[in-house]
């Protein structure tokens, strides 16, 4: 862990140019829109290490796969993040020489992620090895409301000298992803050329030809006011720059402002881009840098007057949870259904493909809790998008009549991971898709959603799980052989206790949604019945694998067996292990872990988690502590599902103990790999960790539940919930809970187990309950 | 399956010449000495599709692992058979056309490989596209009395034309790996130069600094007379040529004999090569090609006079079980004890590194049958020579105290392979290492062995399965959790019955040889419990192992079980599967192949295989009755096992049907992969088939068994064994067996159960039995 931010409650700080933090200050103070992201680069050149970012959403590259031993099954290619054409250089010549923040010394180095308002700005000042001496500010965004659009500010003062400063704004998209697994250049030239005053690249990936258009106007400033001077164009291949060299004195400072606008054929007509481009990057213009940031700062306030919490008596906290919630919504936005999350958002290349059962398990539930209903309607179509492809994918494997498995990671709907183990045996992911369907309707209502794509999902995956189970004739049951749960450090296991839960839930739940469509809507699952080849007859078997499942519990114990041979394995707890042992991850052989009894994430729990409303809590209780002190939490994922079961059970200290280990992975760099990228996914587990955790929020057939508690390091904290057409917002201080409706009608909710109405304008106060301990 | 060589007995003819099966011919037409190999290219030029392969043993590369998904525990590198310096090289120019067999009228092509005197021939008239035919004839070997010697013979003959021949001989060492990982160049230069009549090249792999040198002399014959006309040298980075320019008028005939030593560095030192080389080539080219072929035949001869099986009525068979004991011999003779038996010998690049548990679960009974014991122990002591690294191996993994894992795939002792369920798991090979020593002293009586290296490198083994055990507090037994048996398409699973019961036998028999080490040699008991560290106390564990340990059965139908979830599968034969669904491997997913039934390779019945001994013909046939219609023999090691023990248990039909697949594997290729090179190791199942199944033969406690059966299709078969000082021939007729006593003094040995004594000169004819049917 490494504390090298400074705290506050809206920014992350950063003082001081350390050029072996680079790459991980690049990852952190990443700014995106959630159509497109930027890791923070320098403008300027920089010859030191670094890990260059520009991304698009949607645009993506398929490499070839890397593989040391081929299994028929896996896929040719796995879907890349693309880093694209780079938009934000400036490059600075001072009387002729380079700046380069490598190559001088550098003076109160400060960076600011501002969160409040949404942009990014750095400072410092600069001793070049002629001597000559620079202040340099620089900021930068890309707009919340304006999704194709991205600005910068970059201001040189003169501090000791009189002479020339090159400005030098360039679009490049001769560019490269680090991670190409045969480095292999991505992109291939397309056009670039010039506007009236400004310059423009097309660039397009070599495969699947996605064009991506980027175009740039400058303006500058001397000490504030316009200077309009010439410059010279420059056009090479895949790459524009244009060239001011202006005349200063000391004390002098030059602004230059520059606006870009970066658009692709995922929305626009290849041959439109061109045009649509040199219109937009005129119109930001116009409107100038304040303008843009005011709409900006705008934007981010209505994000915030949703979805802030608000912790007090722990500054490190509150900088921790706002940081997560920015980047979530810097992330994924929600307005367009074919994009999604990516483990690592636009702060990185690694992971590749930009969709796994994250987005299911952790980020739906932040949205669904955050913003309108409409977001996390689109990421269930995202997946009913993919159907067909999961049913390919299925096909691919040996299953049969419209089984589908959603890929493990993906772009487009294909698979794009290589590993058995994984690829094809960690399908409990399946379950996560049918569950957020069940999810999204509990807390919406929106039952319409099974009519227009989502009983499709749940027939497929229903049937994938129908065919995945087999009878055991030895045992007189139905198996599930050869599977990975969430723990992956268990892998080709036999009837994993969540996978084979999960799998009979969802069985159960598309019976009941057949029935709730085929009453209600005839016509439509006749449709449905027709274009899926559903039969009545195949519900049988269904029912039968229900009645006759195998499910594996330890009853002596009282817990359900995470795998048929969990209990055989030596038996210690986490506690047993020596610091220098850990992460095990990090320090044993993969053969040592796979055969040791540690818990990579919850598996058992993670069942528990989804499915809490179907044990009582004493059962919850047996499993989480027979399974919890086993478990070594070494996914980002881990802690805060055990967080928020850890609340449920009263166990504050742990449940705050866990939390403290999500809330600021990355900005303390917990796991040493920030450099390479924030954990965006499981952002979105610390949310929950206090809304679901400390909150007690839960929702239950259209219900609200709270049962909040306040941990004893915090003096009050506030969280805000929107559901259905409300929003309310809850305080919890010590020894008592203010509930607000901030929006919509009055609406009744349960606090402590108790029922409540509340209506706006008359917030409800229970006392009594929140210390934790 | 193809048949395109023709058949014979000693021969394998192929004629017609088809470039698209130029790959599959230079595999089956390679020659190589237990030194070197060479596969059958041309020597001429040759712009087709080709696998260039010329293989100096003992001579490797570390390619870079390549690998989707690390894990920790996996090695860096994987180590290659490494392509070395092409010395067969002679490029022919007919009046400056340049003859490539691509590209010019072939016609009468005909490939001799001639096993009774180890040589290949190859002939074919060319007409060139100015219209000069020519006619062709090439003989080549490498010599089995001179490790480090090549000689080729190459003669045209103008057939049309008067004008000039050119004759290029060359050495080149600027030549890959087609399967590098990083299409990386594994050799550099070293030097190159003249001789006073030759020429030479000396490289060096990159890492490792392995020095490979090649010197070649020539001389030319014009229609049979000594023809000394001037050439020139041409030196070149790695590639040394000359060339010869010869005026022939029609129907003159111009041979170039070239004479080559090839030497490295794993037998002289550096410096000398040059000198060495330049000496041996001089000796080589004195002696003449006619010599060094007599000195061939006559090595081959001698061969063949100790282990040639004979086959009557059958001459497919006969042919095939010939080619297979020749390519054996070619590629291991068994006199340098750092050197081993690769799947592909000298035949091919692919799976690179050399030793795999086929050298002891297949080769060792061959070679322990066929020659000088000698032979079998530098095999046991190329492991006791790698036992630093085993134990450096297990050490890796997370294990301790001088437990040893040997590894899966090897070049110089450390794993090669990186794929976790075989790298970590497939750890069986360990125990067919330990049953290699038990085997070969059966065989030779030589237990001195154990003192020399034996009881250290069973003592490490069975350190490593005590470890890998662990007890389960549930069953109150010992458990082997997470291997894969030889059986891969079962991977991670638990208490693989063959794993733990070869395991267990090696403990057993350890505790034995500790014993009887003690008694025999206390001082050197002594030296190696010091060495070791070996105290009694650790047999303890050892002990309670065999006591409590759990081998898993299915006692209803008296059969010993796969592994745990066996029976949860899904009960299938091989012979429910369509025509079209096999091989499985190349028309399933490896997940459906994972979950099913199908075996890839004998696991149970491995072990009955091994340890026939320890079980009543009854177990075993019930194990054979259940496990072997679930086989589906997908292995080139799988059917030969089988065919064994369908021998022993007298399902004749059943055994010659499995004999068939592995006999001319292949020569008829089909597998369709025998353009990659051949499957050496499996050949010597072939001979198992034979020999120990048809033939019935055994060695327990220093005796000999034999109980013949004579195939329907075969009119009768011979085979040799080498027995400690004895060599046995025994021939199987229609009702008799008669065994001759070759070499040694009289000797008993059993047939079909009843004792006989058979002296030399006193053929023992036992009448009766032999049919099949």
């Amino acid at each position: 862990m490494e504390k090298f931010l400074i705290t506050d409650q809206w920014k992350i700080i950063e003082e001081g140019f350390d050029p072996a933090r680079q790459r991980s200050s690049e990852s952190i103070f990443s700014i995106g829109n959630g159509h497109m992201g930027q890791r923070a680069n320098f403008e300027e050149y920089y010859s030191g290490d670094s890990l260059q970012g520009s991304y698009v959403a949607g645009i993506y590259y398929p490499d070839k796969t890397k593989v040391g031993w081929w299994k028929n099954g896996y896929p040719e290619y796995f879907a890349k993040v693309v880093n694209s054409i780079n938009w934000i250089g400036i490059d600075i010549r001072v009387n002729g020489v380079q700046l380069d923040l490598a190559k001088c010394d550098v003076g109160n180095f400060r960076r600011v992620l501002n969160m409040k308002k949404g942009y990014l700005q750095r400072q410092f000042t600069a001793e070049l090895n002629n001597g000559d001496k620079v202040q340099v500010q620089s900021q930068r965004f890309v707009s919340m409301s304006r999704n194709e659009v991205g600005t910068v500010s970059y201001s040189v003062k003169a501090l000791n000298f009189d002479g020339t400063i090159e400005f030098c704004p360039y679009l490049n998209g001769d560019v490269r992803n680090q991670d190409a697994n045969y480095d292999e250049m991505f992109w291939a030239e397309v056009d670039q050329g010039l506007f009236s005053d400004g310059a423009f690249v097309i660039t397009k990936t070599k495969k699947l030809d996605f064009h991506v258009a980027a175009g740039m106007r400058c303006a500058l400033t001397k000490n504030g006011q316009p200077l309009d001077i010439d410059s010279d164009f420059n056009v090479e291949p895949m790459k524009v720059s244009q060239q001011y060299s202006v005349t200063v004195k000391t004390n002098d400072e030059i602004s230059l402002h520059k606006y870009v606008g970066i658009a692709s054929s995922l929305n626009h007509e290849r041959k439109r881009l061109h045009p649509y481009i040199e219109q937009l990057t005129a119109e930001i213009k116009d409107l100038g840098f304040a303008a843009l940031q005011q709409e900006q700062a705008e934007e981010w306030a209505d994000i915030w007057n949703q979805c802030d919490i608000r912790i007090e008596g722990d500054e490190e906290a509150q900088q921790g949870i706002r940081f997560n919630i920015f980047q979530l919504y810097q992330t994924y936005t929600g307005d367009d259904e074919r994009l999604n999350i990516g483990p690592k958002g636009f702060t990185g290349e690694k992971y590749g493909g930009s969709t796994y059962w994250d987005t299911e398990g952790y980020c739906l539930p932040f949205y669904l809790n955050t913003t309108d209903s409409r977001v996390a309607r689109n990421l269930l179509l995202y997946r009913y998008r993919h159907l067909q492809k999961a049913i390919q994918n299925a096909k691919k494997l040996g299953f049969s009549d419209g089984a589908a498995l959603y890929p493990m990671v993906t772009m487009n709907g294909e698979e794009c991971h290589n590993e058995w183990e994984i690829t094809f045996e960690e399908i409990h992911r399946n379950g996560a898709i049918a569950y957020a369907i069940y999810n999204y309707i509990r807390h919406t209502g929106d039952e319409d959603y099974l009519k227009e794509g989502g009983l499709e999902v749940l027939l497929a995956i229903s049937r994938f799980w129908s065919q995945r189970f087999n009878f055991s004739e030895k045992r007189q049951k139905y198996v599930m052989l050869g599977v990975t749960g969430p723990n992956e450090y268990e892998n080709n296991v036999h009837n994993n206790w969540y996978t084979s839960y999960i799998a009979c839930w969802t069985m159960r739940y598309t019976l009941e949604c057949i029935d709730k469509v085929e009453e209600e809507a005839p016509e439509r699952f006749d449709e449905i019945r027709q274009k899926t080849e559903y039969t009545d007859a195949e519900t049988e078997l269904w029912k039968d694998i229900l009645k006759r499942v195998y499910l594996p519990e330890e009853k002596s114990q009282g817990i359900f067996l995470q795998q048929d041979g969990y209990l055989d394995k030596v038996q210690r707890t986490a506690s047993d292990l020596e610091e220098n042992e850990r992460p095990i991850n990090q320090h044993w052989s993969w053969d040592r872990i796979l055969r040791s009894c540690f818990i990579k994430q919850g598996d058992v729990l993670q069942g528990m988690y989804f499915f809490e409303h179907e044990f009582d809590e004493d059962t919850i209780r047996r499993n989480f502590d027979f399974y919890e002190p086993r478990t070594v939490h070494e996914s980002s994922l881990s802690p805060c599902i055990h967080s928020v079961m850890a609340s449920k059970l009263g166990y504050s200290d742990k449940a705050y103990q866990l939390y403290l280990r999500t809330a600021r992975l990355d900005l303390d760099d917990y796991n040493k790999e920030v450099d390479q990228g924030l954990h965006i996914t499981s952002m979105a587990g610390t949310w929950m960790s206090v809304v679901e955790g400390f909150g007690g929020k839960r929702a239950r057939n259209g219900k609200l539940y709270f049962s909040p508690i306040l941990p004893d390091h915090w003096d009050a904290y506030s969280f805000k919930i929107v559901h259905q057409n409300h929003r309310l917002k809850v305080s919890v201080e010590p020894n008592q809970v203010n509930i607000t409706c901030e929006r919509g009608e009055s609406i009744s909710c349960y606090v402590y187990g108790k029922e409540y109405e509340i209506s706006p304008g008359h917030p409800l106060t229970v006392s009594g309950k929140p210390v934790a301990s």
